[in-house]
């Protein structure tokens, strides 16, 4: 029931020495990243920061190169700009291709950039799609928003419609707790024979669970198509059942221990998982808790590297919270 | 357990002669309508047309003329406009203000003009409700629309931002079916204590359910505070357990005869109720198996009202409905 991961596997402690956590920005292409890029963007560590911005959702664009620049020197496997974490159900379009063009600029191909393109209106998905490609990513990440609850053959057309206006190619962003759309095996393999549409992201089952909602995806795509997961505390048993990408909220923000375990996961060193997953069992607590979003916005507060705040009607944590999470994130700066 | 509705109780058939159900557009204020208005715009009938739109999502003012002209001859006691079958979470905010504006012109006051400002972010919310109020809108509907899940204390401080920012009467628009935010008894009670918060919009409970759903909501509110329901199918009984407004999909198109059953139940008049009951199952079974948005959309062409599509991603029911929905239409086109 398990397969290998398609995607290269490399030595999980391999950066761990000439990356700190909080590196110095750098602009400057490294040849070593480019040898370890996978071959697609939506294999390996998707790392999905927050987008900082205004009370007016203006994106700060400086604060977001802080974010990426961390992503970049960890070597992550891509970067999923304007995920869910990255709010871009909150941003116009005018912002988010800001957001694209900051990340493009910095980013600079040294990682693939993958970029949201959600929308409520399929015309709206479809320039969204046009301005990323214009701004540089090197894929797109499509859900299905939904107000009025849609129908699979709409979600089919919505999505073929956005594929044939693209040639980058895109990932199903399978996330009914955000969308409220909940997608079949039967639709996934269906959308999986439109040309470009070549990977999925779907949030990992209960750990129990992971072995069977893997090889019943698996069986639902091509060989080719590549499946991934999200949910991070749920992910580590997703990749140990085959899963080829993990779509990290905490990856967007610890880059570097969030490697670390995806590298043992994807070497499938047991004794390393465990190590590692205690050690973010209490962050994956207050996920769990208080919600993964409201936590990161906190915890890059807590680690100095993003004031901003989550687009209101979403509230920030109470300051109250801000003890728990400072020391849940402690393991997670430790050597490893 | 039941109370008397507050709204103005009329005959059900005092309009039945003077207002066919395709009557000639009149701009004409008619002061028969504005001496059954009722106190507030949160009470009695309130119509809720489709927003006629193009594929770019362009409002087409003159198609929604056509409609709301229908509904201010049959004196429906509001209408809502921008509601979910309004399509409003898919226009922008320059097409949600043409269409109030072209309303607020043609309606000129005869009947009370209700607009839906729902929004993901607050300060659009925000700014729809300025819109809306400068526009000519009598009272506003306000969704809790949401992508990542909403906390009560987010709800609660989205509504206190749009009610601080406007002298206009709210209606809480709560319809779980769209905005995945639910609403405790407890929070719709916190909510009306704010100065402008007047009015709810519950979708009607199951007929059996019906009395304890409406005292359930009525210990929660101040006196004075409008109970209103929606999911025309269930909304009778509603009234009966003391429901003051429905808000409807059937009236947005069908004002005539919606009015005739709201007018019945509102007198208690059992057999009437159950004479037009009977009338609308066979629309309202279409409702539930295809859905009221897509339903209407298709019946609006059918009456020759609208060759309007709703807005993509949402489809276009396949002409194979169509004679289903022709024959369900009859027997509401027939003499009362």
């Amino acid at each position: 029931m398990q397969e290998s991961p398609i995607g290269p596997i490399s030595d999980p402690f391999s950066r761990s020495s000439s990356a700190p956590l909080v590196p110095a920005p750098s602009r400057a292409p490294s040849p070593v990243l480019l040898m370890t890029s996978p071959a697609s963007p939506f294999h390996g560590l998707s790392a999905f920061p927050i987008t900082p911005s205004d009370t007016q959702g203006r994106v700060d664009t400086a604060a977001l190169e802080i974010l990426l620049t961390r992503l970049v020197a960890a070597g992550v496997d891509s970067i999923g700009l304007l995920g869910s974490t990255g709010t871009y159900a909150y941003l116009s379009r005018t912002e988010r291709r800001r957001a694209v063009e900051a990340a493009s600029a910095l980013v600079a191909k040294r990682i693939p950039l993958v970029v949201g393109i959600g929308a409520l209106r399929t015309d709206e998905a479809v320039d969204l799609a046009r301005d990323a490609a214009e701004a540089g990513a090197d894929g797109l990440l499509l859900a299905p928003v939904s107000y009025t609850p849609l129908t699979e053959d709409e979600v089919f057309a919505h999505f073929a419609a956005v594929a044939a206006a693209t040639d980058l190619s895109l990932c199903i962003y399978n996330n009914p707790g955000t969308t409220h759309f909940t997608f079949t095996p039967a639709l996934i393999g269906r959308l999986a024979g439109l040309p470009n549409v070549v990977a999925l992201k779907n949030p990992a089952a209960a750990p129990v669970d992971a072995p069977t909602l893997h090889a019943n995806l698996r069986a639902a795509v091509p060989e080719a198509f590549a499946i991934g997961y999200s949910a991070d505390w749920n992910v580590t048993e997703a990749i140990l059942a085959g899963g080829q990408a993990w779509y990290s909220v905490c990856g967007g923000l610890l880059p570097e221990p969030t490697q670390k375990l995806m590298r043992a996961a994807q070497a499938h060193d047991i004794a390393q998982v465990g190590m590692w997953k205690a050690r973010f069992e209490p962050l994956w607590a207050l996920f769990r808790e208080l919600t993964s979003l409201r936590v990161i916005y906190a915890a890059a507060d807590i680690l100095g590297l993003s004031t901003a705040l989550p687009p209101r009607p979403i509230l920030p944590l109470a300051p109250t919270h801000h003890p728990r999470i400072a020391a849940a994130l402690e393991p997670l700066l430790q050597p490893a």
